[in-house]
């Protein structure tokens, strides 16, 4: 870590925040400049206020030269991760297609979306069961049934499964599940992600609307403190100022993540564009940027003729899209 | 709440998004025109789910003629709301200076500057005791020690004291505690937030970094919606491409929430600013703009001087500001 | 184009509302809701006032049902505009490879490069000779002298070229260049556009840092209505809170203009990223999602070894970046 | 200017780099550290590419010590700036009242609005006469005959004015002109800054909707750079998530550029709120923060009842928002 110290220091005050840096055991390396003094930090600088020291008055400006993420950087873990889910495997050359509906309804339902989406191709299934809704008003989920209907959707068609933990409180509930999501919403819960760690669950973790990749990089860290690794990464798009998308699905996240760290990482084009018609271009998109899966919403509502323009893809034209997707890796071997 | 169909919607698509609407109890008044279909929807729209409906392919638009947000609405309750602890009240031209130390480090700090907040005209002491800090390895918080100091302060001084839950396993240990604050980064922790609407204390609901003033008032529904109606709004700062400044406090939200809710709005200079120089005149400013309080950070640190241009004020500086601040409220009266 | 009044309107206003609307040669058709009434106007709303007509207190919201942009609007012109330069054609399926350095440095540096990217595939050569940069001190290209020398490059080689444009004084010197760049920063020049729409010239229009789409379709609409549609869109990058990559290369920008215009639309992955490494993948996804070209920054420096992980590829790596896209493309036939 | 060095740069690259700063005039010190390198770069640092050097593969960050703007930088001139306009003054504790409407319409318009901004305390009128417009289809204000309007206005009432230019070409028209406004968007149009910086007119210029502070001062600097110090920054609103305001007032943009710049400081409440009930509490709150001044829109329309609520304040309006300025400005003094 580098501190700048501003050209006004006195000697008295260089002195003071010397001794402070000392007290938390950093070898500190004065240079002295015309403009400036610098002072490198060397040591264990996880633990320093970057915040704090930033904010005093005599420094200019403070840097990490190291990431504040370890276990979550490939510099000191420089093969992929590969998360394995049973015969499933993500990341490390293994692509992973996850694709099911966006709430889990009935029976029925999960199932015939799950039998879809494997014959064409997808290997976890997707559904929620604990839903976060802006409003108080709207529909939370089936919650416990949805988990349960789930298990059965995985027990007719073999798929793992993945799904979204909003509570701690509910985390014995998820002890059948596959995956553990963490929402957008809940990136930096951080007593969440360390109770998550705890488990040796495979969690898909999904970047917050406005949190930048260190952030991401920083929540997976509080998983892995805790002694889980098996974390899946997920872009699902940003909040621009674009209206005509939900929100704006970040590509570039994906090879960025891949050179910061090892974990695998999979886009999610439904939720980012919030448009059924833009899944296809964005997908294709993610994987040739060289995302390691696909996370996509297909319904399958065959009374309800009106949705099939929404977010959600239907079994036909997922079946469509994973054949793109596929034709994608193909031409990037 | 009215949709708007696009032009080329055939007749059976119309009828099948009406029957769908129907179903939901609602009214559908049609409305045809030109160019396009207008639906008026009457009755409870609160549980139509907005996003679904924008979302299919015959629908160009949706808008909700009602905010969404009921009980937090000051259309329907259209005197401002007065959150009592015991003799402090917060809304409705009652103002509340809040201090204190941004961590509780020890008792003699948390009594020292409470007692020197208190001689300036602070009526509630703020303190922080589970820390949210972004990195695993940072400091984080005293915890239960913290809240156990912070309950001495009060003892020592009077004063109330708002300090910060980040998980709802801990709730129990804050029984004693008189303001119960809701960070920024769990603005919409839904299942926290439905939590503490069982319980009547006063909470102090953040607003998230990223996040609209509508979606503030709808994490405040969540709350109000569970019983708990003792809510202060916190205008702390939004992300935005500035870098000079750590955030950027948005003025404007207080007469905006102001107009939108009967609600007390504070504002919080020193974490929207994060530099102590700028405290007194983003106080001012917010308190010119109709704040019903200021919550401003102050730390007790003789033997730091280098703190000095922190983020936090020394008593003394805490002194001039809070003088300022009652100079601009008594100009406007 | 429909208007929302609020439900404490007095019939007195709604009746000004209207005449005022008449006044603009508008039909009025008025839906009486309980909650609201909905003026539906029809006629020539392009001249409407949005923004004024959404500030006027009894209106309660204002919505566009017609896009503001005519001439660039798919709807109105559903074929591709492909722009034709000599024998190079872009758009309606035809894809251009532009490639070249940043700045023309010299007759030797700009004849290189262009003969390199050449024999990899380019279609059209770009280069600097009016640089737009933050600071009055920064070296600000060549000028008149680099617009002579992509001339000779153009010679030499036979590629069309394509340079920015800067300030409308000097639009006589662009009499030979193909095409003329608009830059970000000048994306809502309007001046600069009308000019240019008196022009005959294709025009590649860069789509501003924090512009939404509409925005950047209102901007082509600009020089259009003066008579010109040979316009190519860019998308080059929007500012995001992401720090590790300069600007956020917005891949779904391709797709949506796609739907909503009928001109071609290019990605420049080396400005929005900034870094060399992420233009391939970005490359490889912007043409995944449907762009109908590239524009990709090479330099060719051989004693320069230190810039080699600058923004710019190399002739090699433009060649590998340049096989890979063409890989992609042939699998998305 | 610092720049850190990966750990991993060979000695060659190292070499390689310094001859090359050294090169452009600078010495170049160097510290070795166990982890990186650092280079302090001593002399005329303005010239260096600041992105060209970030982006080398081997840099691992750049940072200026000391800010890239000279003459608008508070650190070489401590005084404040006092813009004079006749007997009029700007910055230094001299405060301006700027008022008018948004557009010239009429001599009766124009020269009724003048008069009665002036009763109120206005001491400088503004109104537009070439208007910035999104769509090329609304109306784009008087020009030539606006501006002949406001010389008239100003002749009836003493009264200095301020109107924006949008085109270089017209800059002869604006030689009566007593402060000319560079509008939001054209705050890069380096060229357009250029040749204002050769006049010696008073400028206005206002703050791009996404742009930084160091960019509006380094915009500035483009003039100052040709030799015109008259410059009057300008805050209107920032481009943010929130949707409920046009824009957001960056209030805290006042008490930061003063800090960083001599140079006076205005807010513009109206366009950055785009709602009239808005405008006294931000006026306030910005005066209560330093401003300098603060522009505000006024309509005189008395057949035009609907307007009321609209983003222009009516004379009787801008006469109480006018005292309650001058009320905090007592306040602070």
């Amino acid at each position: 870590m580098i501190a700048v110290l501003k050209r006004d220091t006195t000697p008295e005050q260089k002195e003071h925040l010397i001794q402070w840096l000392k007290r938390m055991n950093l070898d500190v390396h004065v240079s002295h400049g015309e403009q400036v003094t610098i002072l490198g930090l060397v040591g264990d600088t996880s633990r320093v206020d970057m915040e704090l020291l930033t904010s005093l008055e005599i420094v200019d400006t403070v840097k990490r030269v190291s990431e504040p993420f370890k276990q979550a950087n490939r510099k000191f873990h420089p093969e992929d991760t590969v998360v394995e889910i049973g015969d499933v495997k993500i990341g490390g050359g293994h692509f992973a297609m996850i694709a099911g509906p966006c709430s889990v309804e009935s029976e029925e339902q999960i199932i015939e979306v799950a039998q879809a989406v494997k014959a064409s191709g997808a290997t976890i299934l997707r559904g929620g069961a604990f839903k976060p809704r802006t409003s108080p008003y709207a529909f939370q989920g089936l919650k416990g049934e949805g988990l349960r209907l789930l298990l059965e959707a995985k027990k007719a068609t073999g798929l793992p499964i993945v799904t979204e933990i909003m509570n701690i409180k509910t985390l014995d509930m998820f002890e059948d599940v596959d995956i553990i999501q963490v929402g957008a919403r809940n990136m930096q819960n951080f007593d969440l992600l360390q109770e998550l760690g705890k488990t040796h669950k495979p969690v898909l973790l999904k970047r917050g609307l406005a949190n930048t990749l260190q952030e991401l990089l920083m929540s997976a860290e509080y998983i892995m403190s805790e002694g889980n690794e098996n974390i899946i990464l997920c872009e699902r798009g940003i909040r621009t100022f674009e209206t005509y998308t939900r929100n704006t699905l970040d590509v570039s996240a994906i090879p960025v993540l891949h050179e910061l760290s090892h974990l695998p990482v999979v886009a999610d084009p439904s939720h980012a564009t919030g448009k059924s018609k833009l899944v296809a271009p964005m997908a294709a998109a993610a994987v040739a940027a060289g995302a390691d899966g696909i996370m996509i919403e297909v319904h399958n509502n065959p009374s309800c003729a009106l949705c099939d323009g929404a977010q959600s893809l239907t079994p036909a034209q997922f079946d469509q899209v994973s054949r793109k997707i596929l034709a994608v890796r193909e031409a990037l071997l």
